[in-house]
């Protein structure tokens, strides 16, 4: 899709974003400068210059201070909520992933399992700890590098009948179920600490230094007489990821 | 405050949060074991292990495995949005941090300065990239640790007849300032990343260890009409800051 419409330095990155999803310009290869960039799409470094820094906040393009632009050569996965997580993309049996990663290669390792609750995993669900509780666990690759690790945890009472404990969840996932089974969610509370990894973290995600941190998103959905139905935590590799909110004031 | 409804675990946390913030319960004690604190407060082991559940999730008191749970030396600060940008809050001249740290003791260093456009900034406030805008930079201290650096841009000339040119902005900060002057911001847009500090970060947040992590926090602020009016960077600890985000399915 190429735009036509809006300010030059937008037509200009929607043309490069083709580009690089195309493969033309592929990962770690460096741009034009900004001049020749300019010529190349008919506008003036500074227009060019724009454009780039758009690329930039989108993760796909990063600058070395001194040697120019390149494509990312794993480029950054930007998680937009609420749209993400919108009722009109699980609705309509989306998976929520594919509003972050469009048509990059996605591989999902699903388990589901009992588990006793732990404590803070049972305040949240309002149930005794060390209850019995369904754990969906997932391990995400994208482009055959793992990203993400995601433990789901459900009341067992209200989801066995559903598909939920089979590790293909359906179409639109956990939430399309939850909302057939009359669970609907209606808000979610999301939580992000950086921290570092445990080591099995660490060996989940396939982190080869020991600096790396991860993005720790504890996501709490709530049904409209505000109970809780889910409580899933989430491991990011904190160099994949971005995360975006957009809220009223 | 002190509630004496809803769930005894909720009642027991509350109990305990007025004593942590009285003082009554030190940084750095130890609470009693599950079984005295569950004969304490007239409850179960269970009951006080989820009272324990949710102070450690408001980041006041941490676990260690295998020798209980200690108040926080510095407790985390929980930053919960969209409530702490609400125009309740500065509409009703209210910082926003009130909403973050309550009663702690809360200092900021600030500096106003006029600065080209980084092209970031530039290409959010739709202005060129090097335009003058004006810069406002804040360094935050809680009980004098410094936890976050912040830098706000506007275009100079949409506030230069308001306070947010000088270093104190009045009651309820630049929005308030924002919202008199005609561009109240009605939405707000936040991207999260964690990654290193770099040197002048560091330095600014006197972070020791050299595998610290920040979080970084862009916002825009953006006006009924579409236009954004406000690209805020912030630097905030990885250690001290719990971000949440309340958002409709």
């Amino acid at each position: 899709m190429t735009a036509t419409e809006g300010p030059a330095y937008r037509r200009v990155a929607e043309q490069l974003r083709d580009k690089i999803h195309s493969g033309e310009l592929a990962a770690g290869a460096r741009l034009p400068s900004l001049p020749d960039l300019g010529r190349k799409f008919g506008v003036s470094a500074d227009v060019a210059r724009q454009a780039i820094a758009v690329l930039r906040s989108d993760g796909l393009v990063e600058t070395r201070q001194g040697s120019g632009a390149f494509i990312r050569s794993f480029a950054r996965i930007v998680r937009s909520s609420p749209a993400r997580l919108a009722r009109s993309q699980w609705g309509a049996g989306r998976p929520i992933q594919d509003h972050d990663t469009g048509q990059r290669l996605r591989t999902a390792d699903v388990t589901v399992d009992e588990v006793p609750a732990p404590d803070e995993v049972a305040a949240a669900l309002g149930v005794a700890p060390g209850k019995p509780l369904v754990a969906r666990s997932r391990r995400f690759l994208i482009d055959d590098r793992p990203v993400q690790l995601s433990t789901s945890y459900y009341v067992p009472e209200l989801v066995r009948d559903t598909r939920i404990v089979f590790t293909d969840a359906g179409p639109g996932g956990s939430y399309a179920r939850l909302a057939e089974a009359g669970l609907e969610p209606v808000r979610f509370r999301e939580r992000v600490e950086a921290r570092l990894p445990d080591a099995a973290e660490r060996q989940g995600l396939s982190m080869s230094t020991a600096s790396g941190r991860v993005l720790e998103v504890t996501r709490l959905a709530f049904i409209a007489d505000g109970r809780c139905v889910e409580f899933n935590r989430m491991i990011l590799d904190a160099e994949v990821y971005v995360l975006e909110y957009d809220f009223p004031a």
